[in-house]
This record gives C-alpha cells, sequence and structure tokens, in this order.
C-alpha cells in the first residue's frame, strides 16, 4: 500500500463535472489500495476572478486582505470533490491550509511553507480516509491567512508529500508528460520516463512550463518522487526523480528547451576598470530588473564590450537605464535586440560526456545559423540566437542530440 | 467614545459600489470617535450560488463540507471591506469567524454560538483598527468550519457586541427602522423610536421580517441594545432594547404584525378523554410538522372540538395525518381552510392596560369581520380571521389603537 499525493490543476477542477472526473479516478486510486491525500487549485478563472474584484476596489490590493479573498478559491473545490468522493463511497474530509495547518512565513501573496502538521491528516488516513487539502495557501504563526503565490499548489502537493514521506507525488496537468522538446515546434519529440530533478529546473527555467520551478526545487531538496501526468487520459506519465542510474547508459540529453521572452542589450567600450560590472547591472537591478545570461569580452583597446539579457517586458525601462549608465561612465554606446530566441540543451549526461558543446555548436553552424552568446552549467548548453531560426535550430537539435521519436523518424 | 458594532446584509455589500459605501459610512462612525467592529454577509445572491454548486454534486450535500463551501463568501466581503476601509486611510483587518474565534457547536448549517473570544479583537481596537468580522461562522472545538444558518450574520452581530460588552449593535437593512405594521398595506405605518426585545420577538415571529428572531432572542438575553437602520439612508432607525421606561407614559400597542402563512385544521367531535390533544398533536409533531394556534373548546355531547394552524406548505401532510388520526379515535370530522390569515396587536403597554382585547374585538366586530381563532400572551392578541378581511383588519387596528402617521391622518 503506498501512501500518494495527488495535484489537480485549475483546469482539472474547472466544472462540477471535471470535478466529478478527478472523483471517479481518486475512487480507483483508493480501491487499488493506497493511501491518498488530494491537493487541489481553485477552478480555473476563479482565483482571477477574485483578484479583479479586490482591484475594483484598489489598484494596489492590501497583501493581507487578498489573501483573505483569494484563499476561497480553493476552499470551494475541496468542499465539492470531498462531498463528490463521499457520494462514491469513498469517505472524505476537506482541510483548508489553515484546518491542516501549514504553517508559512507571514510574506502575504508568496509565502514560503515553513512548516507542516502532519497530525490530522495522519489520523485520518489511518481511520481510513482520502484527505482533500487546499493548495496555494497556509497560516502565519499569528493566524493570518497567506498564499504562495501563483502555481503554489505544486509546492502544497510536494511540501505535503515531503512531510508525510509519501511514495510519491503526482502531479496533473494538461499534458500527459515531460516531452524532450515542444511537440507544437518537433513532432517528433518524446515523452520522457524518467528525467532528474535538476534537469527538470533547468527544463522549467527555460520555459518548460509543466511545473512550477519551486515545487521542483522543494521535490528535489526533500527527494520526493514527482511524477507529471495528464489529469484526464490514462498514461504513466514523467517520473522526477534523483539520478540514481548515472552509470547505467543514458541519453546525453535529456531535452531541448527554449524561450523567445528574453531580449538583449549591449553596451560597446566601457573602459575596463575594476568594478565596471557592478556599475552596470547595479542599477539594473536596483530597478528590480532580473539579469539572465550575461557576457563579457575584452576588447583589444582596453575597453570591454558587455552584454546581458532581460525579460522582454523589462527592457524598455532596462535600456534606459543603460544609456544613463554609459553617460555616467563614458561608454561608447548601447545596442540592443528583441529579436532573439534562447535554446538551451539540457542533460545530466553532459557531465560525462566530453563534446557536447562542440557538436551543439557544428550542428548549428551546418544549419548556417549565427550564435550571439552562449553560456554554460554543468548540465545545460543555452546560446542566444536571432528568433527567426529558433525552431530550426530546435529541430536540427533535437535530431543531432537522437531525440526523435523512433516510429516517427522519417516523416 | 462608543464601541459599536455594525452589521451590513448581503444587499448592502453585493457589489463593489455598495461595499465602497459601506466603507464611507464606517469612516464616517470612525472619524466621529466610535470603536467600530464591522459584521458582513456574503454579497447577495453569493450563498445561494454556492449551494447551487454543492447541489450539483449532490442532492444532500454533506454538511460539514458545505459549511466550507458556503463559508467563503462571507470571507470575500471582509477582505473587500478592510481593503476599501485601508483605501480610505481607514486601519482596518478582517478576521472569519474561525480566525476570530467565534467557538460554536458542531450542528453544521445551524451552528449555535458557545463563546467568543475577543482577545484579537480588543488589541486591534486598541491599536486603533477597524475590525471586520464574517458574519454566519464560526468554528467548532475541532477546528471544522461552522455556519449558523441563514440570516445567521445578525446574530453574529449581537453574540460579537454581547462579548464585547458594546454600546449598541447596529443592524443595517433596506428598511429604516421597525413599523407599526407593513407600510404597504397601512399607508399611515410609522417608524418606531423604540420598542422592545419582547414586542420585536413577537413582531419578528409574527412575520415582521426585519430581524432574526434568534438575534434578538440573544440580544435580550444579554440585554445588548439593537437599533435597526437603513443602509444608505440617513436616520435614527429603530432601538431595541429593555423596557425601562415601563412607568412613563406610552402607547398601549406598538404595532400590528400579520401573516398569511399559515393554514387551519379542525377535528370535530374528539370523545373528550385525557390524553387527547397528545393523541392529536404527537404525530403531527412526529412528522416535524410545527404547530402554532391550538384552540380546543369542549361540546355540549361530551366530545371536544380541536383546531390548530400550521404552516401553509405542510397543510397537505398535516390534513392525511389528521384524518388517519381521526378514523383512531373515533372523531366526527376533519375539516380545514388555507384562506386564513392571522393578526395580532403586540405591545408591553397591554401589560397594565385593561380591555385591550375587547378593543381589539370591538374594532373588528365594527366591519363585520368574523373572528376563527383567538389567542393571547402577556404583550399580545393574535386572532385569526378570513385572508380576505386582512388589509381591513389591519387599517382598522392601526386606527383603533392610534397608531396613524400623524402628519398623514385623514389621507
Amino acid at each position: 500500500m503506498a501512501l500518494i499525493v495527488q495535484k489537480f490543476g485549475g483546469t482539472s477542477v474547472g466544472s462540477v463535472e471535471r470535478i466529478e472526473q478527478v472523483a471517479d479516478k481518486v475512487k480507483k486510486f483508493r480501491e487499488a489500495g493506497n493511501d491518498l491525500v488530494i491537493v487541489l487549485s481553485a477552478m480555473s478563472g476563479e482565483t482571477n476572478r477574485l483578484i479583479a474584484l479586490a482591484k475594483q476596489i484598489s489598484d494596489q490590493p492590501l497583501p493581507r486582505e487578498l489573501d483573505v479573498i483569494v484563499s476561497t478559491g480553493e476552499q470551494v473545490t475541496i468542499g465539492l470533490l470531498a462531498m463528490a468522493l463521499n457520494k462514491r463511497g469513498v469517505p472524505a474530509v476537506s482541510y483548508t491550509g489553515s484546518q491542516v495547518r501549514i504553517l508559512t512565513d507571514s510574506s502575504h501573496t508568496k509565502a514560503r511553507i515553513l512548516q507542516i502538521d502532519d497530525q490530522k491528516i495522519r489520523a485520518d488516513l489511518k481511520a481510513g480516509r482520502v484527505v482533500v487539502v487546499a493548495g496555494f495557501q497556509g497560516v502565519d504563526e499569528q493566524g493570518n491567512i497567506t498564499t504562495l503565490g501563483r502555481g503554489g499548489s505544486d509546492t502544497t502537493g510536494v511540501a505535503l508529500a515531503a512531510a508525510l514521506k509519501a511514495d510519491e507525488c503526482q502531479i496533473y496537468t494538461d499534458v500527459d508528460g515531460v516531452y524532450t522538446t515542444d511537440p507544437r515546434v518537433v513532432a517528433q519529440a518524446q515523452r520522457l520516463e524518467k528525467i532528474t530533478f535538476e534537469e527538470m529546473l533547468e527544463m522549467a527555467s527555460l520555459g518548460s512550463k509543466v511545473l512550477q520551478i519551486r515545487a521542483v526545487e522543494f521535490a528535489g531538496k526533500y527527494n520526493v518522487p514527482l511524477r507529471v501526468l495528464h489529469s484526464f487520459k490514462e498514461g504513466p506519465g514523467t517520473l522526477i526523480t534523483i539520478d540514481e542510474e548515472e552509470s547505467m547508459e543514458q541519453p546525453i540529453i535529456s531535452g531541448i528547451a527554449f524561450n523567445r521572452d528574453e531580449a538583449k542589450l549591449t553596451i560597446r567600450g566601457v573602459p575596463d576598470t575594476p568594478g565596471v560590472a557592478f556599475k552596470i547591472l547595479g542599477p539594473i537591478s536596483a530597478a528590480n530588473i532580473e539579469v539572465d545570461m550575461i557576457v563579457q569580452n575584452v576588447a583589444h583597446d582596453n575597453t570591454t564590450d558587455f552584454t546581458f539579457t532581460v525579460h522582454r517586458n523589462d527592457y524598455q525601462a532596462a535600456m534606459l537605464i543603460l544609456e544613463n549608465t554609459s553617460r555616467e561612465i563614458g561608454a561608447r554606446e548601447v545596442v540592443g535586440d528583441t529579436n532573439i530566441a534562447k535554446v538551451s540543451i539540457v542533460g545530466v549526461g553532459m557531465r560525462s560526456h566530453a563534446g557536447v558543446a562542440s557538436r551543439m555548436f557544428e550542428s548549428l553552424a551546418k544549419e548556417g545559423i549565427n550564435i550571439l552568446m552562449i553560456s554554460t552549467s554543468e548540465i545545460k548548453v543555452s546560446v542566444v540566437i536571432e528568433e527567426k531560426y529558433l525552431e530550426l535550430a530546435v529541430r536540427s537539435l533535437h535530431t543531432a542530440f537522437e531525440l526523435d521519436a523512433p516510429a516517427r523518424q522519417g516523416e
């Protein structure tokens, strides 16, 4: 008998019919002899409706009160699912974050879980009940309702699984697993049976929005086996776990991630003195703009060229700041480009295989794709290219790293 | 500086605009130097929406889970009002029933308040904050969310006022006070400045649906001065309080209540033996049918006629039961009538004035209205008449007991 935490997102509980379907699914798992803790999001659209209501009162809704309002979304779905389960003869009880006692810090709208009291849940499981918990929410030391921020229901699921030492945390979504790359770009993309936490983190942070990064980090930290599955289609999904089989034969690259969300800024002819990076990036970060890739080249005339990427939404603001900085430090010029894309190959197999980066560059060169920036980590190589080459780059890399689905090869 | 509990119902918080209006009102009271605790209902329609959602899952929604779902309605409005107040520079904080800790028994959907923890609220008031509390809800000893049943927000207001020893509990509604009778029936009906708890209870139980009976009982028991006012019109409303001025000159009758909700059943020719009343009413109450007025007459032939009234919705069921009973105890016949109405005169002045009932009967006789049943209490006389005479009866009694508004007299 396994203890499984199952998390269903907003579209999975988006209507009474969907909730009934989830209840059917949970009943099957229960009848197979599993102990079950179900974590739910609000009905899709409900959180936005509540936020809109609050914004009618104030553009900047008070975070404490916003949490009071928004947390009602999950409170409705847990009650409905508990009813639907009991109707099917499956004893079930619902708990809000506060009732479980999911203790968080007091950072309203973006709280972090500090501790989970597992007493009530364990007693219910022992009594044969399915426990239905509101995701995305908790309570601080003073009894104030808190929320974990968008996508926080995944984190609730993983945190509960960690606290209960569950055998698996299953995240039900609208995709049937994690793919080698986006199937809309590469028809031969394959579902991965397994992926490591580290790889998943890289994939997630690079734009594969299957799971919340925080939830994956949490799962990795507490070693909670995480499985991504489709809410309403049968299938094994993708298991995200620690890399137990490092010695065994495995693909070098697990997947290819990409995004079009970034813009590139370059400041040229910067007098190359110590502290210049801070002088350039300090004002950017002071404006709360996140910087992703950073590249610095030393030029021949003792000046340096400094390039970095930011989210496209921050491009205008970053450009203004950079132009100011340029005048202050006496740089030659500032240029920018929003028509870029980032493509990354991700895989723990890289660690034990030399020449992965060069195979990537070779493959891109063959297609005549110019690389604008490069950044590497232990399990990932990212390049920035012109946006128009994105699909071509992803497809050629998918083939070069032997990720194409065999059945479909030659399509 | 007074401590006032103000309760606003569903229509008063039925939209964001209305909530903003309530915030304006609260701000004025705050600026006048009062300490304020605000109790809110859910937005009008919201509770019904949530119940309908639950009923899509099950015709008989699990009471515990129904409370989890339904209690979200007030949770939204308290958050919105707290925001609206803070926006106006009035520090305010919201609490659910569970957060205050309004401790109730575990009778889900109809829980009773056992105890209120006033610690948090007192600390907030001391710190200059307006406290906004969700009406209608509480929490049981085990931490389960409970609701007090329909109209329970009035009870929350009164219970909070009692626990905090508030100077007044103000109930904001869509009427500007308690009237001598329904102004739709008698144009000369007047708003009462004051009415006693006992009178209000009689008025309320007789169909003047301004306040929940439970709330009035509660207020009377703990001697909480209760004021009924209009949410959005200025005016003093009606103060409901103890009868401190019994010795002073006051009207004999405070008001005239009526309802058309009842039906009359008579069993004739019942052998007059001990226990016959129980034999007749036992099966009725076993079927959960509430009986209102009861009249028994001894007939000349050692049999008795027994008449009682029930809610019209229960008439058919009561009739079937009574016909059974009639056969069992050998009564002569069973007859019934749904076209009746009950009219009552209510007033603590009756206690010290003889002849009130006879003045009532005289007034009705003058209009040719036949009295079908009579029932009296210390501060009320009720008669059952044919429904078609209802308006005539109410108007003639309103005039006879000098309740007509002077300014409009002769209209």
